[in-house]
């Protein structure tokens, strides 16, 4: 079986967010730089879930610490003209952002002949949220909320095994981030490593510096390369 | 959102495991009443996982009670000639029971309007491999597995709002059984009972005695009736 990490490895966060950034700012006559509030935002995220993880801070749904995350990026970007409604919106927008280009055609091909779930930090209610309006064809969601922490916390990556009735090394990690991949090995899964070089618009993706089982240039290449 | 049960409210797992039984005795050379067996099978269900529930036995999941169901009926039909694989190929069949003929076309259109997420005492896995092999639609899969307890556990109910980001009464609870729909209404969800008067093979349904929201005779009825 296949565990899917999500932002970033299946859907586009920056494009999505951006999106909403834009459309925001403009019904507000604020004049901002989408794509670096955009980054600036995603960078808050894993010091934020450090601290859950080290159990510094409560358990929080990504929904809340995106929020927490959002309050500081509007005071860096000097959006305080954006009201609370609007707030509800960029935090709605990654229940809905856009999956790369290859991300269903390769999902579907993959789904004959291997089970397909996620295995990604966003809750449960935003993970259904996102895989029936990008139209993903997983067979299962499932969240690191599920055992109230975040990846890379090995119980999040057992949960894989436990829940799916699987050796760990039946089960394949398959993400864009080097650091997921390298704790899902850690747990005894293997691994895929995706490019996805526009994930920070750069066209650079940071690759593992450790062995993996597979690289793919995308899903429809990992479907290939897995036979499917 | 629906939460749906699955055994005998979406699949017919007595034509699944008569089939299966059927199969099984013929490559033994066994004179079975495949009917008689299943429902015998499917009688110590919940002794058994009342057992677990109470916390009288530890926790295991649905097959590993399966399994010891069998045990017994091996014991009470003489079906001392069966095997440990036949045993393992009649726990597996409750993995790929047929669906209801009106459940992949009612959940379809039901799933135009609604979140549709399972909520079921069968393992994770279990499910997964279900809805795989019926090709049925859901969202998500949910089982009691997550709280490691069965229905009706209040804790199994309150799992919907819980991850699913919906207040219970935005929930409603689809199910066959009274017993499910009472346990699901007193943690203040919605119900809507389905008739499946053939789940014994009686053409008769234990109906409730307590007011529903709803009252359907199959999930084509219950999508009409929720204007999907």
């Amino acid at each position: 079986m296949l565990a899917f990490d999500v932002f970033g490895t299946v859907v586009d966060w920056r494009s999505g967010v951006m999106a909403e950034m834009s459309a925001v700012a403009r019904e507000r006559g604020l004049a901002v730089g989408a794509g670096a509030v955009a980054d600036a935002w995603r960078r808050r995220y894993q010091p934020f879930l450090d601290r859950v993880r080290r159990g510094e801070a409560p358990w929080q749904v990504l929904d809340e610490l995106h929020r927490a995350g959002l309050y500081e990026v509007v005071g860096e970007f000097d959006l305080q003209a954006l009201i609370e409604a609007d707030l509800d919106r960029l935090v709605l927008a990654w229940h809905h952002l856009p999956p790369w280009p290859d991300a269903v055609r390769g999902l579907t091909r993959l789904r004959s002949g291997f089970v397909l779930a996620t295995l990604s930090n966003g809750g449960m209610a935003l993970l259904v949220d996102l895989a029936r309006s990008a139209g993903l064809p997983f067979d299962c969601i499932l969240s690191t909320e599920l055992v109230k922490s975040y990846k890379p916390d090995p119980r999040t990556y057992q949960l894989v095994p436990s829940l799916l009735a699987v050796r760990p090394d039946q089960a394949m990690m398959v993400a864009a981030h080097p650091y997921d991949l390298a704790a899902a090995a850690e747990q005894g899964m293997r691994t895929a490593f995706v490019r996805r070089a526009q994930e920070w618009g750069t066209g650079k993706a940071e690759v593992p510096t450790f062995p993996v089982d597979l690289m793919a240039e995308d899903f429809v290449d990992l479907a290939s390369q897995l036979g499917a």
